[in-house]
């Protein structure tokens, strides 16, 4: 039986993910959950985010399920460096994997757009660049402050996010890949990418292949993201695209993401791409789907692609069903959900 | 009198720089003009990219008008990283101003957006971050391939660039300015301009800030690019930044932008945002808007405020009276835009 560790977190985090473990337990009884007290509020209470101690426990577990940690109180960095870029690095998530699409009866902010016509995969690299946290800072605070990022990328990086890219577009009806990066100014990382690119695409000849700019494809994904299929980049340029891709899909409410180790040697993590929404934290009006859609990927990466189609369509039927603007209740979708699921 | 090199470049720029000179020379007679070959067209006939004669007869210019350079052919960063990112470095073109309007006449992409509605402009910084070139490339296509890419930020690039962002809020009817970073993340980087950010904006009570990370950024330009006055950003961001507002407000075929040297020690550099658009080039059907604008753009920095008012209302009564879907003739437009400005 597969031991799930859930991180609800802060804010609506608990909320949503009270619905998806609902939902997971409607189609897929049986896991065994332990719940981590981690986020904000223990950050709060004891300055802890991550001891060594419960990192080991996560380390034993089949799959992490995350709501969303953090409140404005807490410095940038110390959550999003401590623990979510701790456990994606530590446990080696390197397919950040963000799916969007236009679901029937949400509307894109795109006018014309028709529901079904946005269907693409970020496929985000999830361990390097410039999320490595190497960089400084000397002369802090006065005229003489400098400060450095440094993205740092590698062959064994790059290329197997990018085979995992041409691996999901095998599956897919359109097969095709596109790379985003910026090789006319990143000339050193975008070359690696592209040379890592092109020596997998040579192994699927089958798979059309595309190369753009991140500031073209910022645009078209604004213009015309019908024409995404997979989408392979690195770890900001991901970042910021799927931001977008969420909110030309009707806003990141609905995205869902997995943090995945495609070896299964460790944990992969699921979780809303929304944060913690303090401002209507504890009213219950939250809307879960983001987070039940990531309960149907962490089903589908343990082996249950069954119970993953059934969540996947009892959320299309949820949204088409929607009156646009009516007030929901957090726990009546989540309800609602594990019936029809 | 002014002395204004132009750059006219390949494929369509030279098409739009001859409609700009039209109707610069049309509100501002007597400007000096010298044309420089430079491109992808000077790089095939003698693998020339810019020479260092040709720089220094730049520098003696008051302003550079440039159209845009490349072909598919020439090598990702030969053209970017040895003419345009080293005319904006060497010329210390440290504000690279892109105002983004949804113009009367035009559609965005966004549903119920109507014209007025998006009246923004980003000042990205010009010379600093991930386009200082940076980083470097070991063993090469081979399995132990690295690649690094670094972002060096200094307090006097990111405060001047703040400063002139702050001065031109405080001459906007919104007075606000929205700083665009990833201090959640690149928290070396991120501190730094966050740091310098406050600093300035203690200096202007009158000014209204915000904070937004890069990724939420790029979210709101979609799904509400109303709240935006004024935006500062690093180099790239503000490159992803500026397509995302180019593409709401009609596509970078309406986008002007200069690269300004603001203490006027060193000519700044005028250029539409688009490309040299080899599928369209020597068809004579490209729009000259985004070079026109360029050129008010130069007027204006030049001191010509008048003028530059002239071509930015002839612009716009321009745009209010094309019929949608109807093709234009480069040389028309330039035509009209003379004679009404
Ligand atoms: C919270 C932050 C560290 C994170 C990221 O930048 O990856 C978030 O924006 C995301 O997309 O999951
Ligand atoms: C061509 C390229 C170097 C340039 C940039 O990245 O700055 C372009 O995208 C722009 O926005 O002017």
């Amino acid at each position: 039986m597969s031991r799930i560790a859930v991180i609800a977190g802060d804010g609506i985090g608990t909320e949503v993910i009270t619905e998806a473990r609902k939902v997971i337990d409607a189609v897929a009884p049986g896991f065994e959950y332990t719940e981590y007290d981690l986020g904000a509020a223990r950050y709060h209470r004891t300055g802890e985010v991550l001891p060594d101690s419960v990192l080991d426990e996560l380390a034993g577990h089949d799959a992490i399920l995350l709501g969303a940690v953090g409140d404005p109180t807490v410095p940038p960095g110390v959550l999003e460096r401590g623990l979510l870029l701790k456990l994606r690095f530590v446990f080696d998530q390197y397919v950040n994997l963000r799916p969007s699409r236009l679901w029937p009866g949400t509307t894109s902010p795109l006018a014309g757009l028709k529901p079904g016509e946005i269907d693409l995969v970020v496929v985000r690299e999830g361990t390097e660049g410039l999320y490595a946290g190497a960089g400084g800072v000397l002369h802090r605070d006065t005229p003489a402050e400098i400060a450095t990022e440094e993205s740092l990328n590698t062959r064994h990086g790059a290329e197997r996010a990018i085979r995992d890219a041409f691996a999901r577009a095998a599956n897919r009806p359109r097969r095709k890949v596109t790379l985003v990066h910026k090789t006319n100014v990143l000339t050193h990382a975008g070359g690696l990418w592209a040379r890592a690119f092109q020596a997998v695409a040579a192994e699927h000849p089958d798979i059309e292949t595309e190369y753009q700019h991140i500031d073209a494809a910022a645009m078209f994904l604004v213009t015309n993201p019908q024409r995404y299929d997979v989408v392979v980049t690195d770890n900001l340029f991901g970042d910021i695209l799927t931001d977008i891709a969420a909110a030309v899909t009707g806003g990141i409410g609905l995205a869902a993401s997995g943090c995945i180790n495609p070896t299964r040697q460790k944990p992969s993590m699921f979780e809303p791409v929304h944060g913690s929404a303090p401002d209507i934290a504890g009213k219950g009006v939250a809307d879960p789907v983001a987070a039940v859609l990531s309960g149907a990927m962490l089903l589908e990466h343990l082996g249950n692609a069954e119970a993953a189609g059934r969540v996947t369509e009892a959320v299309a039927a949820e949204l088409a069903s929607r009156t646009p603007g009516a007030t929901l209740r957090t726990a009546e979708v989540g309800d609602r959900l594990a019936s029809n699921a």
